[in-house]
């Protein structure tokens, strides 16, 4: 594999940064390639900015329009093209980070707002068809990505009857909405749960999952998550009628359950 | 009201800010009181550092004692101090963004990420019960919360059926695991779709809904969410079996269907 490892906590002696060292490591001893967005240490600016796009500030800033001329002309922000250019050259992102708010923390969530612009993450038309390229098919298909998430709660609590919300719920918006938007393919995310109680015991047991996940990662059957190009949803971009006719919510979008995401 | 409007969007020119005004003018001239965080135009900060809790840089970082600690000494960041004190005097709290990635822009999520803090929004325990006082129980009670969202997606994809997700689920994250954990009542959220495509007559469709909504909101029906502390989850914070047993997703929390989110 060719890995790039999205990493967003503020303190390298963080449980967190132990198993990502861990991760890299592992990855290290079985050949496969990794570079390292450590946002915290590049003091990564998530806001997005005009100025990302040299955007002229007299005008009226349209986030689109404006990030997709700056895409197509070379001339985004240096620190979105590096990052754009460690992607192209990745076949598998890692997305790993402590549960704030049951999100991403704000410098990671920019990431996305920033890296993912028009023309590059959306907004892609297949010239053949016509048709819009996205959920299942855009330019970042044949990637993978995997979500690492610790977590201070108990991970029933983050279960499909857990007080939280079940975990691959809460994290709909990135791995479908976003990873799967753009074409990659998600493996389930992977859930250490009460991070703020580790013992030596829980800390083995978090670095063998951790490894374990890593080197079957090409492996792993993807979330089932539905395509929109190919049937599923109709010309208004709903869910045929005859699909799973009772189901709402997230659920309705796998097109079998996935695997719980909190064991 | 005494509302406290967070507004998240670069351009003061753009569809949101404009609705923002609207808004704004439409509570004056009803003697509502409010106050703003327009948090591109303040420059907001949204990245959690140590620094903000005066934390001593060679000490291993933990966000939640570390914030909790200089919370009660009264030691915050003063940004986030003054951010704290502004939704102390409100009883409304109005959160307007564009849905960027599906979710709240990062300066945006980091207001939350840094305001948050636990000991005031998270980690408080009842004297009398010993119990943890979230989901629909906390300091924040007797607030009311709304979400407006402009987004460049039609409505109906944003609805039960829709290939984006419906809008309630995509926003669970903040409406239930971070408004209503912090016991705040959030009515259903205001939607205005087609963001980028706006004429004349879409426009004035916006605001009559929003000055609609506003005005309404005091006495506008809250999200149906369970309380954690009235008998829905048990010990272990898991859904009593006899509640909505073949439940799952975002729907279990709720006690009875919210409204559509997407009309």
């Amino acid at each position: 594999m060719k890995i790039l490892w999205l990493f967003a906590h503020p303190d390298e002696r963080s449980l967190s940064a132990a198993l990502k060292t861990d991760g890299l490591r592992t990855l290290e001893a079985h050949g496969h390639q990794h570079r390292v967005s450590d946002l915290y240490a590049m003091k990564w600016n998530p806001v997005v900015d005009p100025a990302d796009y040299g955007h002229d500030p007299t005008e009226r800033f349209h986030v689109g329009p404006a990030s997709e001329r700056a895409y197509t002309e070379g001339r985004l922000s240096p620190d979105i093209a590096s990052e754009q250019q460690k992607l192209a050259w990745a076949d598998t992102l890692i997305i790993q980070f402590p549960l704030w708010w049951y999100g991403m923390p704000a410098i990671l969530k920019g990431w996305f707002d920033r890296v993912f612009v028009k023309g590059f993450a959306f907004g892609i038309t297949d010239p053949a068809t016509g048709r819009p390229q996205r959920y299942g098919d855009g330019k970042l298909t044949g990637k993978r990505a995997m979500v690492i998430v610790t977590a201070g709660a108990r991970a029933a609590t983050l279960g499909p009857r857990g007080v939280n919300g079940d975990l691959n719920d809460l994290l709909f918006p990135l791995q479908h909405n976003t990873l799967w938007y753009t074409g990659m393919s998600v493996v389930p995310p992977l859930l250490i749960p009460g991070a703020d109680r580790t013992t030596p015991e829980t800390y083995e047991t978090a670095t063998t999952r951790l490894r374990d996940r890593l080197l079957t990662l090409p492996s792993t059957t993807p979330l089932p998550f539905r395509h929109q190009n190919t049937g599923d949803y109709d010309d208004n971009l709903l869910l045929h009628p005859h699909l799973t006719p009772a189901l709402t919510g997230p659920a309705a979008h796998y097109t079998s359950p996935p695997p719980p995401a909190h064991i």
